[in-house]
């Protein structure tokens, strides 16, 4: 059997903190018996939520936070101000060791800060992504970078396509990733001055299997395993996959009601539908891994509840079994 | 009753032409009597198939060219040397007056080029956008630019801010247009250097309703009217609308196609979903207008059916009608 895995869970961070965070807990450790997790967070409301829960005892520890970094905060301050707070502290375990992985739902640029602050970089690495999986026809495809390079380099980009070869080749299993870049068009020629520049590095770089540009309408359809953007552009593309989505299946479910027969016929369609729509539903795939740092640092979705949490609880087994830091430290760290 | 408008029509462009160019152009003069169309390709192909159809000769006339370019040629190449190709002959037409507007579904950068050199800017305009309207759950939004202008400046952005206003205002009928800038996140500090410059910028833009940022979530819900961004960053929210919407479709149809139970169902509700996904299929609002030139540029989808190719012409009587360009002429010619 596989050796314990010991996850930090942010509890006091994101919409539905603790409530929603301790139940994914709690649903991880009853899915899985080699999964510890380390509530981090307002022990007094932590355990007050525990106890009346049915686990095992020996999966789910309480370290104490006193303090909380809210979502509007500005990162760096509330990182070297707060330090009791449930982010500071549940970084301090992975960069003690104490736990193989963090998972928060709290301020996504704080957790940024702390985990290069705190954690560290991977020698070699510039700028650590955060690398989500986007659900595709085809399965899921890694998007990087879609966190704080919202004016990245070339340099960066190259590096983002390797991180993101290794992640899906080893964590999710894709033999020989095809890694694309966003882009307006296929032909060679096409691009911003970014693209252009990063283009033919991509090319000639000897450890990834590079297929070109990607324009956005085939991101959905599957058309790369590994897809390299700027922050500003992969922040686009996940929260627009999330809008056009959302809209567009709340516009199906209203035209169903509009007149008895389309009612009838959406009673019998009910089951069909929601599993299609499951398959695009982001919260199944868990959290963007912050790829590059000396351990791992899952960032969920602000609004994530409970299976979300579980999920991206559960991603962090493969990350250490695979021993994806080793992997990435071997290539950058030279 | 208004002024004939006169749309030079490119019969030659796009994937389905001259056939669904000519179709679009037939069902256009069938529908108002205020509309003449001039097909613009060559004569011998255009007049064996007008020969077959029923419409008021008066309304459709034909100006012979024998080159076409094609979709994968270089624009400045293009332009420069088929002097007799459709593109170059019928922007000629609205150049001299002859026509008021010119709609082709062809070779975009070949159009983005001839627009500029050939019809021209108007006095003041630095980068003319494409400006396509895109489905929302409130209607429709302006979305600029989503042409060339991959690397644009911040003053372009303010550029197409107001150009957009004007736009939505009088052409689409929309008081006092909400403009936002695509922005990662609505708190003033958030952006890529392109934004934090072009922000304060549109702050004291007088002429405008500057609303602040937009996520890209927002977006599909009609979160404002006139959306600007950079040309990379249009092209890729407008690709991946189409690209999200039809993968979801397709699956959600497959899906319904998985029991007995649901097929059934789909046969129920067949009619509502129909026309639910008909308000969210771009074809039904026309093609891009490229805005700031002295004429009426008009772009359709390269893979156009005869009904966006009606939509558009249609689309440039209330362009007439409204006088645009003498507005932006006053905003910008000073």
């Amino acid at each position: 059997m596989a050796d314990t895995v010991n996850v930090a869970l942010d509890a006091m961070g994101g919409d539905n903190a603790p409530d929603e965070m301790i139940r994914g807990a709690i649903d991880a450790v009853n899915k899985a018996p080699d999964i510890h997790v380390c509530l981090v967070g307002q022990e007094e409301k932590i355990n007050a939520f525990l106890s009346s829960c049915s686990y095992n005892r020996e999966q789910i520890s309480v370290v104490n936070a006193t303090e909380v970094i809210e979502t509007g905060e500005h990162p760096v301050n509330a990182i070297r101000k707060k330090k009791d707070s449930s982010i500071v502290k549940a970084l301090g375990l992975v960069k003690s060791g104490e736990a193989d992985a963090f998972v928060s739902a709290g301020n996504s640029g704080a957790i940024l800060v702390g985990g290069q602050t705190i954690v560290g970089r991977i020698k070699g690495v510039e700028r650590p992504p955060f690398a989500p999986l986007i659900p595709t026809a085809a399965g899921v495809s890694l998007l990087l970078d879609s966190g704080a390079n919202v004016d990245a380099r070339s340099s960066h980009l190259v590096q983002w396509a390797r991180m993101g070869s290794i992640y899906m080749e080893n964590v999710m299993g894709v033999k020989n990733p095809r890694v694309a870049i966003v882009n307006v068009g296929v032909e060679e020629e096409k691009g911003n001055a970014l693209v252009k520049e990063t283009f033919p590095l991509l090319k000639e770089c000897p450890d990834i299997n590079f297929i070109g540009s990607i324009e956005a309408r085939e991101i959905p359809n599957g058309g790369a395993d590994v897809i390299v953007c700027d922050a500003f552009v992969g922040n686009v593309i996940l929260k627009l996959y999330e809008g056009v989505g959302s809209v567009l299946i709340k516009s199906v479910k209203k035209g169903l009601m509009s007149s008895l027969k389309s009612k009838i016929g959406a009673l019998l369609i009910k089951d069909a539908l929601k599993s299609t729509l499951k398959s695009f539903d982001a919260s199944e795939y868990g959290g963007a891994p912050m790829l590059g740092l000396k351990g791992l640092v899952v960032k969920t979705h602000g609004n994530a509840k409970a299976k979300e949490v579980t999920t991206s609880i559960l991603q962090c087994r493969k990350f250490k079994e695979q021993a994806i830091n080793d992997k990435m430290n071997e290539i950058f760290g030279k």
